[in-house]
């Protein structure tokens, strides 16, 4: 197994390659564009490790990891409309830069091309790889969906939140593994159970997302402390929050999610106390322990070496230890 | 061969039996609504056409069939959005219907489903029909993205114009019919052959549906007779136009492509006698003759026996005479 930054290397090599120079230009140059943001290919990466865990040279991978990560930033490209979001990566985004208009039809033709990388296989293996690529495609769209419906609710469960971020985030990064074990011809048994690796990684890593925007520390992590609270978003830590309040907490919690003020410190502040009291930090912490644990379950039950379960576990620990 | 009804009819039962009352409603209700506001079903009705061509039962080229009318209406979708379209087939569009975010995100879940519908086939099929689909696809969006491109542009030439059609409408129609000669498993000249029909037929289509705009009887053309010169369109009359006119038409078509008047009626009559005037009305119908006889040679190439020629040269003959 390489170093995550030799896989890096070796998609940003592979990206580099991609003929996207074409016309008609305002079609393309959009999609150039995003394509060479950057961001930290957590998913490409992961299907190219699938791979060299049973056992191929990942560069085998390559051309379905490319599509895994054109596919995620398709779902920004359109995400990012429908949120009026001007930044993505510190950068505008397609919309702002072009107009909304350019970011619809660039991110169809992304959708599309995503697709078209798996032209790379032989028919068996394109037709698996296409098949698993649009049944999770189209949980995203419903993840999407729910994200969207949740907004203008107030009766969210649980369990539909954890059906949402497992829609909108988690089944992409099992397919991503997925797609390196179908490239690697291994067992249904071994792709499915690095299918629920990457799930359950997904979902704690969500969860964990949720955590730190409110507890991260504001030095390390990448975007503003208490984001998630300015915009009143009901995160796992605001409906646990909900769900464990006496009822003088939930009517606090309830009043400060229904304000806007212009300075946020003193929201921000007061909202962090209650997930606190109430036990949802800590329940959130727990959630994510859980989630991990199920992953690293599943990889004992997968008939690879030792060393490579081995190194797969210290991926997880790393990603899930990240304070940022 | 059957008659255009019963393949219409078997089309409908399979749209009848698509299962889309899923959840999230918000995503499905609007794809629901836009398949079943009908349309002529001319591509799909193509795809069986073209697989009976090849000697095969026409059901078993009905998934293929249904990809393709899913992504029409799917492209129609976002098309309709980025031209703020508020009626499509008398009726509301989905973003008007909806919301904009609604019509991108359904969109998207619609190309998604396209593709599932070739999951039907056996691994060579699939991948042939979706490498067919995903060149196809993208062509389309290319062809989107100049007619977009040409309406801020006063230097459009008519091979540019030429080209853009082709790729926004006619390769969708050369794809249908391809499919079903896939999905028949006949000779790859054959398949390209009946593509070539489609293509070229599809181009004669749609330069008679600039003809018509400006010429149609008004009585019996669905839509409003002059709406292109309302809009001040680049059609292929208004090219070649440009191109025959003497310094005066010319001057004179400029000015009336640059006004909007409240009432359009004298601005179609002097546009109209102008594409009269410089030959641009002769040359449009010659071309509209050219592409079908091109459709029709490319049937004369073709491995299949007399009659079957005749009949796709019927049609074809019938799709041409339309005065509406």
């Amino acid at each position: 197994m390489q170093a995550i930054s030799q896989y890096q290397q070796l998609i940003s090599d592979y990206f580099t390659a991609l003929h996207l120079n074409k016309e008609p230009k305002n079609l393309y140059e959009p999609i150039e564009y995003i394509l060479h943001l950057g961001g930290k290919r957590m998913r490409p990466i992961l299907t190219l490790m699938a791979a060299e865990v049973f056992d191929v040279d990942c560069k085998k991978a390559l051309a379905a990891a490319t599509a895994i990560e054109v596919f995620h930033n398709f779902s920004l490209v359109h995400d990012d409309i429908m949120d009026d979001a001007p930044l993505r990566r510190g950068n505008e985004t397609v919309h702002e830069k072009w107009n909304i208009n350019t970011g619809i039809l660039s991110g169809d033709a992304m959708l599309i091309l995503a697709y078209q990388h798996f032209e790379e296989y032989e028919p068996k293996i394109f037709r698996a790889l296409a098949k698993l690529f649009s049944k999770t495609a189209l949980e995203v769209c419903e993840g999407q969906q729910y994200d969207v419906d949740f907004e203008t609710r107030d009766d969210v469960t649980i369990p539909e939140y954890l059906k949402m971020i497992e829609y909108k985030t988690a089944v992409l990064v099992g397919a991503a593994m997925k797609m390196g074990a179908i490239v690697a011809e291994t067992s249904e048994e071994n792709a499915n159970l690095i299918y629920d690796f990457g799930l359950n990684l997904g979902i704690a890593f969500q969860l964990q997302d949720d955590y730190l925007d409110a507890f991260g520390n504001p030095e390390t992590f990448g975007k503003q402390v208490g984001g998630d609270i300015i915009e009143n978003k009901k995160t796992y830590l605001y409906l646990k929050s909900i769900e464990f309040a006496k009822s003088d907490e939930k009517e606090q919690l309830l009043h400060l999610f229904s304000i806007q003020p212009d300075d946020n410190t003193d929201k921000i502040n007061s909202v962090k106390e209650i997930f606190n009291q109430t036990g949802a930090s800590q329940a959130t912490q727990l959630a994510i322990k859980e989630y991990t644990f199920k992953a690293f379950e599943t990889l004992e039950q997968m008939n690879i070496d030792a060393g490579k379960k081995a190194l797969l576990k210290v991926f997880g620990e790393n990603l899930m230890d990240r304070k940022v």
